[in-house]
C-alpha cells in the first residue's frame, strides 16, 4: 500500500510530538520536516529525515502538517496549497475559525487538494463530541470545563508580550465553562511586573477571564504538558428532559494534538476539494483501517 | 423552508418517541405512521396524523424512520428503499451489521436514496465516541460498559420466547466490559421457569453472558426505561501512554433511540445514494442548523 507521505512544518513541541505520532503510524513516511534554521543546528531525533528551510524543497509531499504558532497558520496553509499540497493545522482561536475556513476553502478548491482546520482536541476532538451531544439532545446547555493544566495557545500568547523571557499559562477550570488563568512569568531585565501584567491582561487570549500574573524564578521548574477536559450536557431529546452527558479527558497535550493531527493528514487524502472543521469529516476517515473494518470493530 | 416529510414505521415504544421527536424538531413534518393495524384503535395522540397499515398509502415521503423490532428492519428498510425514499433504523445486532449494511447499500444506490443504519445509541451515537477515541488514541483498549438500565434489544428477545407472558431484562455493568443480565419474566400458564431459563439463556442475546431469570407477578411494577453508559479508554497518543478518556450518559432510552433517528434522518437527506453507519457521516450534518452555523458555535 503506497504511504501517505507528510511534512512537518514548525518544529517546536508540537512538531516533536507529531514526528512520533507519524513513526508509529504505519501508513505514513516522513518526507521531511520544514523550520525556519533550515539543518542548521538540527535536533538528533531528525538526523535521518530531510530537513529544510522551504516546503518546496521536499519532495512528493502529500500533506503539509503546520505545527507553527496559530497566527501563522493562514500564510502556511496558503503556501503549501500553492504547491499542491493538502494541510492540516490546529488553529485555536475560536471566534476566528469561519473567517480562515473561508479563506482555506477558496485557496483548496483554487487548488484541488483539500485543508482541515482546527485539529487540535479543543477545537478539534472535542467540537466533535460537543455537536454530536448537540445533536442527541437538542436543547440544553453544554459546558466545557478545561484544565488544570498548560494551555500551550495561552502560553505562546504570553511569551510574545513585550518584557516576558519565559511564561507558562495554566487553565484552572471553576465551573459551567468559567476559567481562571494563572500565568507564570520570568521578565527580561528592566521590565516591572506590573506593567507585564497589564499588558497580558489586555491580550485577547486574557481579556475575558479572571488573570493572575505570578512572577517566578524558573518557569522550567514548573513545567508539565498534562492537561484535562470536562465536558457536561443536560439536555432535552424529544420531549424528555434530564439527559445528562459528560465526556472526560486526563491528557498529555502537545501528544494529543498531534496524534490529531495526524488522523486528521490521514483523512485530509479521503475528503473532496476544501476546507473543513473536524464536525464536518466522518470520523471513520480518521483511522487506518479500511471503513469496512471499523465498521465490524466499532460500530 | 421546505420541511422533511418523515413517516413512522412501527408504533411501539420508540414509534411513540419518535414522534415527540419529531413534534419538537422545526425542520420535519410528519408524513404519518404505519402499524399493522392500521388507524383501527388508534392512539388519541395520533389522531392529526395519517396512520395506515402501509408505507405507499402516504404520500410525498422523504424518510421512513423504521421503529420496528430489530430483526424486522431489513424487510422494512427494502420495501421502503423500493418505494424511493431514504430509511433510518436502530438495527441493534452488532455482529449483523456489516451484512444489512452490504444488503441495503446495493438496495439504496439502486433507488438512488439513503440508508442509514444501526442509528441509535449503542451501535449509533457511542460508536461515534468509540470510534473519535481508536483515532485519538490509536492503541489501547476502550470498554463499553452498559447500565444498570433496562436494554430494550434484550427485552424483546425474551418477549418472544415461548412461555413468556411479560419480560424486563436489565443490564447490570460489572466493568471493564463485562455485564450480567437481570431477566424478570411472567410466565404463561402451564410453563415451567426453568424450561423458559434455559431458553432464555440458549438464545444468542444472552449466550454470551452472565444471566438470571427471575419470575415475577407484575413486569410492569418493575419498568424504568432510564438508562447509561460508561466507556473508557486508556492509551497511547504517539509514543505518549496513559491518555486516559471517558464517556457518561445517563439517559432515558427510547427517548435518545428517537432523537437520534430523528438526527439520522435529516443527515440522511444530506448523503451521497448508499447505505451509511453512522461514524460515516459528518456529525454536523445531524444537525437542523447549517455548517457555517455549527462551525462559528460549535468548533
Amino acid at each position: 500500500m503506497k504511504k501517505i507521505r507528510a511534512a512537518v512544518v514548525g518544529y517546536g513541541n508540537i512538531g516533536r510530538f507529531t514526528i512520533e505520532a507519524l513513526e508509529a503510524s504505519a501508513d505514513f513516511e516522513i518526507a521531511g520536516v520544514v523550520r525556519r534554521a533550515g539543518a542548521e543546528n538540527c535536533p538528533a531525533e531528525l538526523q535521518n529525515y530531510a530537513v529544510v528551510k522551504d516546503l518546496a524543497e521536499l519532495s512528493d509531499v502529500d500533506v503539509a502538517i503546520l505545527a507553527t504558532p496559530t497566527r501563522s497558520v493562514e500564510e502556511h496553509a496558503l503556501r503549501a496549497l500553492e504547491l499542491g499540497i493538502n494541510t492540516v493545522d490546529s488553529f485555536d482561536i475560536h471566534t476566528s475559525i469561519p473567517e480562515l475556513r473561508k479563506t482555506l476553502d477558496a485557496a483548496a478548491r483554487k487548488a484541488g487538494k483539500v485543508s482541515i482546520i482546527s485539529a487540535g482536541w479543543d477545537p478539534g476532538s472535542d467540537s466533535v463530541v460537543r455537536t454530536l451531544l448537540e445533536a442527541i439532545a437538542p436543547e440544553g446547555i453544554t459546558y466545557t470545563n478545561f484544565g488544570p493544566g498548560r494551555s500551550m495557545g495561552h502560553t505562546v500568547a504570553v511569551k510574545a508580550i513585550e518584557g516576558v523571557k519565559e511564561a507558562l499559562s495554566m487553565t484552572i477550570p471553576l465551573g459551567t465553562g468559567i476559567h481562571r488563568r494563572m500565568v507564570y512569568v520570568e521578565l527580561l531585565p528592566g521590565y516591572e511586573l506590573a506593567d507585564v501584567a497589564a499588558r497580558i491582561k489586555a491580550d485577547p487570549y486574557f481579556a475575558y477571564d479572571e488573570t493572575h500574573v505570578l512572577q517566578v524564578e524558573s518557569v522550567k521548574a514548573l513545567n508539565d504538558v498534562g492537561h484535562g477536559v470536562n465536558m457536561v450536557r443536560k439536555g432535552v431529546s424529544g420531549k424528555t428532559h434530564n439527559q445528562l452527558f459528560s465526556f472526560d479527558m486526563k491528557i498529555n497535550n502537545p501528544a494529543l494534538t498531534a496524534q490529531v493531527l495526524v488522523a486528521c493528514a490521514r483523512a485530509a487524502m479521503r475528503q473532496s476539494p476544501g476546507c473543513y472543521t473536524m464536525i464536518e469529516i466522518p470520523v471513520v476517515d480518521l483511522l487506518a483501517c479500511s471503513r469496512d473494518e471499523a465498521v465490524a470493530h466499532l460500530v
